[in-house]
């Protein structure tokens, strides 16, 4: 969407870069939060991450939206299913604000325990 | 499933009806604060409503789960997009424990302004 | 709420104690899919407990309801607080439809590695 | 809270300011998704709004934050509470990345028909 077509453009003072940043992080927070906890398995990972994908996509300014969820069956509960949670969800983000490309992702890091959302190179 | 198939049967003392109609309140009121919040529009909603029923599907004692999304286009925001609302929502499950099926719904209803979780016959 | 001041009643066709059962349901689904995803620390898991009590006050029939919030220091992340999960969260529910008392409980259970929602006595 | 002691810092290749403003951003996001779906009405909106409080303060980089809930009691059901939308929610952040500020807000905004998500000053 270019600078012209944004209906929000007058409501922020910042640079395209920046707005560019700003929306990444939104989408981010955003799927963590609204889709956590949808149950999922084996049959159904794959149909969930395109329906989250189609409903990122329609967000402003994405150009690219990719989920991939890791589900781990091992840790499966009697009724052999999972709700989803941040540490199986990987996420990777381009958004494009003016021409102006910004690539995140969500990714759990062993490291810090912790569903990371950060900027890409 | 059958009662005898049901890690949790132990844990109630009630009729398998009664158990039944529980179980239905439970994936009822799930779906509504699970997905409410999901961004909508033309594009997406059928995609949306299969991925939602994929999800209530691997639920236990789930016979059968129909969702259909009423995308309000005219309410839409400057973005063309709005985020799913309990009455965009019209949701018929059966649940079927040992045997014995119970029919609820979810829908908006007018006159109460409330998308009313209800049993059917 | 008696029965004569249910703006619903009209819709269904069950008995008190069933009706009850249904919303019991209803109301321990809504906990797990609204409340998990919070972030929750020593410092704020009972004031969130406390808030979600006053929500699940105000819906329809409840008579009473208790929430504690089980923190998890040792798994807690880099960052010093944790996303509320179901196996955090002990609720129990307490149903009034036209007199009919219905006791009902969300409980993580260890032996099926679930957080069960189930009708108590 | 200061990038040295920022376990993800060596995951970003921004500037400060970038990486306030992402942050900002998720913040936003998150708020909206994880807290739109709680049942509000007068009683219960001023401690529902204290909780979301407590719980962004706990997030990374977060230096302050004011949630206010608009409960429109005119729109309200046949229950007499309503499910917390986006328009209802006023959010003002800040956050302080290694010294450097950022004003963040979301705010339903009329002409647009969009609860949006803006970088202040």
């Amino acid at each position: 969407m270019d600078a012209m077509d944004d209906p929000s453009f007058k409501y922020f003072k910042c640079t395209d870069r920046e707005r560019a940043i700003f929306e990444a992080g939104i989408k981010l927070g955003a799927i963590f939060h609204q889709y956590t906890g949808i149950p999922v398995n084996d049959k159904n990972s794959s149909e969930v991450a395109k329906a989250i994908e189609s409903a990122v996509k329609i967000q402003p300014f994405v150009e690219s939206i990719n989920i991939s969820i890791n589900y781990k069956k091992d840790s499966s509960s009697a009724f052999n299913y999972l709700s989803l949670s941040g540490d199986m969800i990987d996420a990777r983000i381009t958004v494009n604000y003016n021409g102006i490309m910004v690539r995140a992702r969500m990714k759990y890091i062993e490291e810090l325990k912790y569903p990371l959302m950060y900027l890409e190179e």
